[in-house]
């Protein structure tokens, strides 16, 4: 029964990679950059794309930016992004896609025709807040991050390696909180390091504004 | 396709209701009551279980406790509570069960011939940090309890609506970090009270100790 399951997994992932090649293409063809922002549930991805979006779409560098909202229900983060004026698709995954804990290539597929793609420099994917199923689902990104808060612990690269090795950025985020917590932050650096030596990480506050500028940096980077 | 999906979903459904059937039958035999812990990643389900073992397991009232951890990955959690000289079982959704994001019915079956079930009055299987799939997969237990950390934002009983309506306990928890942080405790409530009414619910702080003796006190009833 085991074996069965992990071969129908497969084959989904299979079917998952040839959609995510095809996503990937028309993202190219539009020429538009695509992140995959990740973590669990409560991180700070939207707070962190309410930080960083102003920042990005205004200025000499401005770019355009698009973001795509996956949510298992509702519009919450989608109304939050849209009061900045930037263009926000939502996708629910219990609307017809069984409830989903992540994103795969066919539903960010089938929001595409709503998006005016080439009208965009970057997308940023916002996944559904899950630290295990995102990272097994390409969706055609040119670029994955992953948001970690310094409340979650120091101990998570441990216990979820595969998402923290399948990012090439991870935000350390709420940093402002370190004073009232019992967070070794070099222990949760040393920790993704064992996971994912070499990875670039990002210390922020999204509360704050502390670090912020370095996330802009990255998404810029990741844009051109 | 998603049709397909749903479908081949609804399948293992069926098949984990039959097997959480026949471990409730075990568990029932055994005479041991079964609390299902859930949460998102660092919520706190393996600080509030340090918290609430030893003074479950000393005293008059002296239950005779068990943990079932469940992870991806390692037995970091397992090693946690063994100092606590509390019976602890690992099962890893790595080896042997493709990576998986929850505990289900079959999952726990397999390890049932590990644990002394007639030995406890209380087992505690602490799930995989997730908001999601764990909620769809019911292993046997008798009482579902949820965690949620006041660092997770207000907003979650509605992003996660099936994980708040699953349990009959949501532990509020981490609020000695409330003057710290943007965070309506009266909002969470009132999202909680919107997606399930009635649902009983404990405000603690795992750090400080505040509100234990609320956990313990539904832990004992559990038991009963």
């Amino acid at each position: 029964m085991h074996r069965m399951r992990v071969r129908v997994v497969e084959d989904a992932l299979d079917a998952n990679g040839t959609i995510a090649r095809a996503n990937r293409a028309d993202f190219d063809r539009a020429g538009v950059r695509v992140v995959n922002l990740m973590s669990a549930p409560g991180a700070g991805k939207t707070t962190l794309l309410e930080r960083a979006l102003p920042e990005l779409v205004h200025g000499d560098r401005a770019l355009r930016v698009g973001v795509l909202e996956g949510d298992i229900h509702g519009t919450l983060d989608a109304d939050r992004l849209a009061s900045l004026h930037v263009p926000v698709t939502q996708i629910n995954t219990d609307a017809g896609f069984g409830g989903e804990c992540h994103l795969d290539a066919n539903m960010v597929r089938s929001a595409l025709h709503a998006m005016p793609l080439e009208r965009f420099d970057l997308l940023v994917i916002e996944n559904v807040g899950n630290l295990v199923c995102p990272a097994e689902f390409r969706v055609g990104e040119d670029r994955r991050a992953m948001v970690i808060s310094v409340t979650e612990g120091e101990d998570k690269p441990l216990k979820y390696p595969l998402m923290f090795r399948a990012c090439e950025l991870v935000v350390v985020n709420k940093i402002d909180l370190l004073p009232h917590l019992d967070f070794d932050v070099e222990r949760l650096l040393d920790n993704i390091a064992a996971v994912h030596p070499g990875v670039e990480r990002v210390l922020v506050s999204a509360r704050t504004g502390q670090g912020i500028d370095r996330w802009c940096d990255w998404l810029r980077a990741a844009a051109a």
